[in-house]
């Protein structure tokens, strides 16, 4: 560490991890050194109730996890230092400022220095699958890999680089937008305006889609009865519950998915070469009906010493990348590295 | 610099630079601090007279090109520090060998040493593209540039990524091949095994196949009459050639090479955010013809904050690249830095 205070006074201080997602709002402390996450909390976003609600409710938030990590790790009141927050991008890490987020509504939002403001503690601003990557190295599946990709599978498909310790940003802090790759020119439509985007495909919106259009040459499938016939409500997840009630066609869709993503991550590793896929989100519940088909496509479509120097696997943190990572984010940018 | 000598002593320096490829060997000799390539010999590679021939013409060149140089440059013969070597890959750099070159023929092949120990200095060896990025870095169109992707378009499609002045190698040095990143994940046989490869597509061999398929229904282009008949005559300077003359076909496959090579450049900068992408290669000839389209198709298709922030230009070293480039190399793993 290279900030301005000696390893031995860090030990006892404590930062703020912030994971704003569109469904839901997590907030934890970790120990500068690293370790539990103390004070957990966790509220839904309810963006629909506009840009100060989620504000305040992110600041009240990050009040109580404060509040409880105190008792929880007998923290005294100067024992925090700052506060990491991962938001859907694009966003401006300079000025802190989220450019843009479809889910949430904003455009150019002064997220960080709100919140910094507000809380009376210096805050860092990062995307929120830069943080996933960066806590998986930092604490989770990654821990010891010189050179790693993470991919967030849920409503969009995110991507984070994260080489010898530090996130890879590229020019405009907009490098790993993995799921806005096109993998078929002439294929779907995407929410960015491209076509065949791999996000288009299987994104967990994209996987419900893809079930839908191809029930009506599947008329065993369970799925409609999943969802009482009412086939606007089939999700990824119902396509997950089919799995694993024996549906032959929604496992069908699954290998599907997975070829995509195989193709996606295939290019990935074409072009980085890196040591380590971590994959997380939802989806990867699916487990081996995703990983075997998967890793399949993969070695099929990429280099031979590539694919064979790649581990692909599944996030460890889970639903605690966001969290932790944020916490990473912060030691990185203002601490001089992890 | 890092290196073992100080600046000054490095300022009459010299380091001889190879770039061998599936049709020329190039060599040229550089002052340490850069500047005009002195030497510069050249010879065709006839790689199907074995590798012992090749071998013994790559030695035969740098020798006569370090004899000129001496006489040019008025070198000492103390004067020379290093070999830089850029080689189709992939290949291992850490002990200086040619793992597969399709183009060669070669497997498992020793080249640095092979040339260190005939000329009795030390030799450092790394993937042509790769030298040809760096080369543009150092002294071409990508100077002050922190990041850049360099692509080179010819019988393959490669590619070399740079950041703050090191090439990007991954975990087994296999980063940049973007000639085998999947764009249409149902289409054209790649000669790699895959898919839809951006260099079933895009590489000059590829337009030339395109080119041939669509005349059955473009009676009226020029591209016969040019290769007296002889289809499979047909090459991407032929295209170039009947697009000079006026041919609307060839434009029209000119324009579908430009989509398709925008489709890969939109997802270099939706995965790494450059500042810079440097093509170089025959088919950039083709000028505005080319590039024209390419931005197009690269706007359509990126996200717009990285489309803004990527210059795309061509080459300024063109044949020149390899050459520098491969001395630049050796500088950065031998010197530690430009």
């Amino acid at each position: 560490m290279q900030g301005g205070r000696g390893d031995r006074e860090m030990t006892d201080r404590y930062i703020v991890g912030v994971d704003l997602g569109g469904t839901s709002i997590n907030v934890g402390v970790l120990p500068y050194a690293g370790g539990r996450v103390l004070g957990m909390r966790s509220l839904p976003t309810e963006p629909q109730r506009g840009a100060k609600f989620v504000v305040d409710r992110m600041i009240e938030l990050i009040r109580a996890a404060m509040k409880d990590a105190r008792r929880e790790g007998a923290i005294p009141d100067d024992g925090f230092i700052g506060i990491g927050i991962g938001s859907p991008g694009p966003l401006d890490r300079r000025t802190g400022t989220v450019l843009e987020t479809p889910n949430l509504g904003w455009r150019n939002f002064p997220l960080r220095d709100l919140i910094a403001n507000a809380i009376g503690l210096e805050a860092v601003l990062d995307n929120d699958a830069n943080c996933a990557a960066l806590g998986e190295f930092w604490q989770g599946a990654a821990r010891h890999v010189r050179h790693l990709v993470g991919v967030t599978l849920g409503t969009g498909i995110g991507g984070g680089i994260v080489v010898d310790g530090r996130v890879f940003h590229g020019a405009s802090d907009l490098a790993g937008e993995i799921g806005h790759m096109t993998i078929d020119s002439t294929g779907r439509k995407c929410n960015c305006g491209n076509y065949g985007c791999l996000e288009a495909y299987a994104s967990g919106p994209a996987i419900a889609a893809r079930a839908v259009e191809g029930l009506e040459a599947n008329g065993n499938s369970l799925l409609p009865a999943l969802v009482e016939g009412d086939l606007t409500r089939v999700t990824a997840e119902t396509v997950y519950e089919a799995i694993v009630a024996g549906d032959l066609y929604a496992r069908e869709v699954m290998r599907e998915t997975a070829n995509f993503l195989g193709t996606g991550l295939a290019n990935l590793i074409n072009l980085m070469n890196p040591e380590m896929i971590v994959i997380s989100g939802g989806v990867t519940r699916a487990g081996g009906h995703l990983l075997g088909p998967l890793r399949t496509e993969v070695r099929r479509r990429a280099f031979r010493g590539g694919f064979e120097s790649c581990e692909i696997v599944t996030s460890e943190l889970g639903g605690m990348a966001g969290v932790v990572g944020a916490v990473a984010t912060y030691k990185v940018e203002r601490c001089g590295g992890l």
